[in-house]
Order: structure tokens, then sequence, then C-alpha cells
């Protein structure tokens, strides 16, 4: 990237971009330069579609019914091989359902189930919270196991990879810093130490050309709500490769992840494979809307995405350097292509308010205690323009200090 | 009720019903009998207007904002204590949230984790199937819980309420054959044996005048897309009596539970109250869509709902037995108000067809395996004349016996 950068340059950047076309399927707020999308995607307008339809039609007029006629049933596999499309899983080894923390424990559950014998789980400390809570959770719920936190990311996880360690939860991109871990060799590591793995990919579903397959992945989970923008805490999902489903086991065993879940039979008999991993009824509207969302993705090539992910990045973190030099924001997102996720993070002494005045001034990213900006580039809505233009937002934003205005002090901040 | 009724009669019974007015709140499609708010309610005027509002400007316009402009954050609680409002929970002891499944782990292991010395837990074997499935998988889980199931229903608990007994899992009312439980004295009886119950109100919260604090209970779950109307697979809720809050301990310790879930802490602390039972995020645009469906429960008096329903249910048995006499129906719905929910079921040989026959004329009930009709009565929108009409094209289908062609007899049935 050259070093005089201009809107003009920018522009012609944004006139060869082969995404362009897609940023006509969201809705996206006028004059809003949006880079929270890896907290809440925009709407795409194929999501609102499938919502008016599972309303007023599935809903409101043929009700009950529409648990076959609407297909309500096939929802959670059927969204699920979509979201394997995204994430390099073949069908049959994904299933959307209930929130990210519970199919944690789902994974956790059934990734112990298949190391007996091995009674340590270990997780990075720097775990997105929820990971680290519901493996608390879970260990707590069991006479002997044990959890490990290792201090900073997977770096060091070789050392902690015992014989006692049955299974390591990993997140694929760090929430905060924006990280991203080498999954293949990760996973690589833990096998040859007789663990399994769980992924957590919240921060890389839909903004990376996740491999779960070609990784050797044991299970993984996501949310949709986020890069994939399903809709405000949309349903997550859960995968499972199928060389465990058989063998697998996890207690949230209810009516939806039986063999025969229509026979009302008194005792469960679990499905043979990923429906397994189902519990009880789901969401529908939430579902719905999400399976509009996924139309939206039709045509992207997750390697494109990619490309434009890492030069929208790059970008924002040039002209963050160049034209904010002088204010105290300090990168903490690695540089190197292959450990970066599709968002960049900046400390700085005053970052509450600074991103306050940001978002006040339509550009919209969000905070993380104690001190990080934190940005989300999305290539589907995303132009390099908008790069520039939040670019020179932030740098009036603190040649005029307008920062320090009492009505950017109080605290707040949402996952 | 006298012996001669008419439609005449019926009519006169319509005219005089104070609840007749809240019909006009729900969306029912022309010329349907829905008999089947059992199994999914109708989809109240307000519950649109809220999912119309949450789409198109909370999650279309205001994005991440709406988690405090709109008080998402909030949802699970306050639409909790709106629950409570037709449960009769004083306020800070519901939570609206994942599935009825998922809530009956969680007060499963919160009840186990309150009696620690005893290791039996009780179910009954007529129970919904999930409860069981979900206890079966919460005991396979521990390593030295049992789970006993008694034979028919609650009457033979007392024999089953040993020393080792620390948890009863009932359903208040019998999804199959609409038996109601005396709450109160079940209540009681299993406080004496030294236990905790599980209330399951799936099939009587929003139908029956459920008093959650007044029989003492301990511990409750319920679905919302039953009798409360809130959307297909709306959130379930659980309820934790305040005096076992601060105790009770349940492993699905995500995020939203956290005593400080906006602080990204690196240890679990759970919030000191209700919220402790909430897990990870939750689909908002089904959560706003049950918002909006619970306004159309203003003005509801509990009591009076109570009155209807079985006048209605009481009507439907005497016209059945009346007019559909000779053709081999059978009530298995007990006839004592005092043991009846608000649905009735009777048994025919070839329950499935006619089921089929009835919803290809609008009038919508359910089959429940191998020979059961299922009828649920839902006093906001349900008239006496619906009844009347309903049981003249039951008669109709069985003295034309054209619940035998063909288009009739393939089977598929959904909770």
């Amino acid at each position: 990237m050259s070093q005089d950068m201009t809107l003009e340059t920018v522009r012609a950047l944004d006139a060869k971009d082969s995404l362009r076309a897609f940023r006509e399927r969201f809705v996206i707020p006028d004059n809003m330069i949006y880079l929270d999308g890896n907290s809440l995607g925009p709407a795409p307008k194929s999501a609102f579609a499938a919502l008016d339809r599972a309303a007023n039609v599935e809903w409101g007029q043929d009700l009950i019914r529409s648990w076959n006629s609407a297909g309500w049933f096939e929802l959670p596999l059927r969204l699920g091989d979509k979201v394997g499309e995204l994430t390099g899983a073949s069908a049959g080894q994904i299933a959307v359902c209930d929130s990210t923390s519970i199919n944690i424990f789902k994974a956790l559950s059934a990734a112990a189930s298949l190391r007996p014998d091995r009674k340590v789980i270990v997780a990075e400390g720097t775990s997105f919270p929820t990971d680290l809570y519901i493996a608390e959770g879970f260990v707590a719920s069991q006479p002997d196991l044990t959890l490990k936190l290792e201090g900073v990311d997977g770096d060091t996880i070789e050392e902690l990879l015992g014989p006692d360690v049955g299974v390591v939860l990993l997140n694929h991109v760090n929430y905060r810093s924006g990280r991203l871990h080498d999954m293949k060799a990760l996973t690589r590591r833990i096998h040859e130490a007789g663990a399994l793995v769980v992924w957590d990919l919240c921060h890389s579903a839909g903004a990376l050309d996740v491999q779960l397959d070609d990784c050797d992945v044991d299970f993984a989970v996501g949310c949709t709500y986020k890069y994939i923008n399903g809709g405000p805490g949309a349903p997550a999902f859960i995968y499972v490769a199928k060389r465990h489903q058989a063998e697998a086991r996890q207690p949230l065993s209810g009516w939806w992840g039986h063999v025969r879940p229509f026979a009302f039979e008194q005792q469960y008999e679990a499905a043979p494979a990923i429906a397994r991993f189902l519990c009880g009824t789901q969401p529908i509207l939430s579902m719905q809307t999400l399976s509009g969302a996924l139309e939206a993705w039709q045509g992207v090539n997750m390697a494109n995405l990619r490309v434009k992910s890492l030069a929208l990045t790059d970008l924002f973190i040039k002209l963050v350097e160049e034209r904010c030099a002088g204010f105290d924001l300090q990168l903490i997102t690695p540089r190197n292509h292959n450990e970066r996720g599709s968002q960049v993070g900046f400390t700085h002494p005053h970052a509450y308010e600074v991103m306050q005045a940001l978002i006040a001034d339509q550009v919209v990213g969000d905070f993380r205690a104690p001190d990080v900006l934190r940005f989300g580039f999305t290539p589907l809505y995303v132009s390099y323009e908008d790069v520039w233009n939040a670019i020179e937002i932030l740098r009036d934003v603190l040649v005029t200090e307008r920062w320090k205005e009492p009505r950017f002090a109080t605290q707040n901040a949402v996952t």
C-alpha cells in the first residue's frame, strides 16, 4: 500500500472491489459508518423478508402446522449445513441452536466424555469470559475435573499439554486484541498430546476463511449475530466432527435430540448424529430471521472476503498511524496477516470517551475495558471510503479534544 | 349447565362473557376454530407490533446501542416479572431465558445442590417426555444420583418419598390427559418429606390461576409459546423462590448470570439473585415478540380466566357426550374441576385420522399417540359458539365417516 493515500486512491480501491455490490443486501442506517459488525451485524434485507413471512404467515396464519409446512423442525440442521458452508464443514456436522454458552457446555461435556481418563481441561486466560465461566461451571459440576488457565495465548499451550489434559478450549480470534490463532497447527499439537480441542469461532465465523474439516477440528461453537448478521442474540451453533458423533455424550438431552422426538417415549435415546446435540424447542422467529440472513451470503467467496478484510484492516492501521500520530494510540492487534482476525484494537488513555465521541459522529465501534478502542471490518458492507472517513472523524475528535465533553463520560458496554 | 343446549343458549353465554373483548387482541385466521393454543398460541397483535419495532428500529437502525436504549439487557428479568403476574410470583423470582429443557436442567441442578446428601430424584413416568430426558441426562452426568419414575401420577408420590429423595419433578397439568395436580398439597407433602419440588408449568401457565408463592413452590419452569402466546419457540422461564436464590448453584454459568457481566472478569461470580439462572445471550427478536405478547394480558383477571376455561371445557365434554354419542369417544380428562387443566382429551380408535379430518375443516386440535384427540381451550380468544361449532363439525366428521378418506392417513405430530 503506497505511502500517500488520498480519498481518491481509496475510492479507486472501492471501484475495483469485487464484493462492493453486496452492500446493497444490507440495511445500513444513513450516514453511519458501522465498524461494530464484530459485536452485532446489521440487518440483511433478506432476514427481514424471512422474518415477516415467519411472523405473519407461518405463525399468524398457519400456526401449528408450520412445524411441517414451513420446515420449522428442519431448521437447526438445515441452517447448520449453511453455516458449515461458511466455516469449511461438510454437511451433517453443525446444528444451529441455543446460545454459545450452552453449546460450550455441551462441547466440553462431550469432549470430556471421550477422554474419561484425563481429568484436566485447559483454556486460555484471555478467552472471551463466558467461555471461562462455562468451563468453570462444568468442571465444578464434576467430581474430579480441574480447569487450568494459561496466561497469555496459545503459544504456551504446549507446556500445559500433559498426559492428564483431555480437552483444550481455544478462541480462534481473541475478542479484545483481534489476535488470530493458527487453527491447523494448534489442533495438530493438541491431538499429538492426546487431547481434543473445542474452538470458539464467535469472532471468526463469517469473517475468515475458516476450514473446520481441513484443520481436523473436534468440536467448535460460535455465534451467528456478529459477522454472520443473523440478528440480535440469534441462535448459536455447534460443530461436532462426524468421527465423534456416535460416541460423544452431553447431558442436555432434551426432546429435540431424541432419535424419535415425536414418539413421546419415556426413555432418552440419542439421535444417531449431530442431532443429539439439540436440546429443547428453539426460538423460531429468531431462527427464521437467521435463515433469511444466510441467504445474503449466497455467492460470497470466503477467500475473497478474507483478502478484502485484510486490506481494510491494513488500511485502517496505516491511516491511524499516519493521520492520528501523536495522540497516544497504541496498536494491540498483530500486524502479521496470519495472526490477525477481522478487527483492530488500539489503546488510548481515554478510550471510553473517544469511542463515545466517535459514536456521536456516527462512527460506531466499541470500547473494551479498560482502555481499548475496538473496530470491526466486515467486507460485505464496509468500503475503503468508510475507513477513510472514519479516520478523518477520529482525527477530528482527537485534534479538537471534543471527547472531553462531559456527555461522553458515562460508562456502559455490551459484548 | 342445562341439558338442552342450543346454538342460541350458547350465544347467550358469549353475550355475557366478560372476557369476550380480548379476542380482538389476537390474529385468528378467518373461519378457523383454534383449539390448539395449548401447543402454540396464536399471535397477539401487540406481539407483531413489538416485533416490527425490534426488527426495523432496534436492530435495523439503532443496532448495538439497543442493548441499552431498547432495554435488551433488562428483558429476561423484566419479562420474568410479567410472567410472575400470571403465575402468582412476586417480582425478582422469574427469569425468561433459554428453553424449558435447559431450565429444567438448571432447576434440577440447583435443587440437588440444596440437598447434597439425598441422592434420588423422583419424576412422574407420565411427564412430558423432555422432562424425563433432561432428568435422565442430569442424573447420568453425576456420579451418585439416581432417577426414580413413579408409574401413574402424583398420587403415588408419598410412597416414593423416602429419606434419600432430594428433588421431585412434577408436571402441573399432564400434557396428554389434561389432569391437574394439587400444587399446594403436593408441595407440602414433598416438603414434609424433606425434599424440594420442581414444577413444570408448560401446560398451566397462562391457563390457570397458578399461585407459585402461595403454594410455597421451590422451583418452577414453563414455556411461553402455549397459553401465553409468546410466539413459536418463544424463550421459556424459570422460577426460583427467593429463599433459595442465594444458595442455589447451577452449572450453566454464562456471562449473563455473572454479578458484573460487563466487567469481563476471568472468574465467575454468580449474580446475587434470580439473574444467576441466566446463561448466554438470548434471541432478542423472539424476546421482544414475547414482550409484546405479554401486553395482551393487560387487564386479564386470572380467576375469571379460570372460570371461563372450566365453562368451556364443561361445555365441550357435555356436547361431545351428547351429540357424538355412540362413536367410540372416551373421555380421558378428569370431570372434577379441581383435577382438570384447560384442555380435554378423548380417545378414539382412529384418533389420528379424525383429527386430520377436523383440521381439514378448520377445527384445529391435535393428536397424541397412540389414540388421543386433544383440544385446548383458551378463554381469551375461544368463544362458547366456537365450542358449539367445533362439535357440530366433529359430529359431521364422525357421521359421514369422512375421516376414512386416504388423505387423512399420514402420521405427523409436533408438541
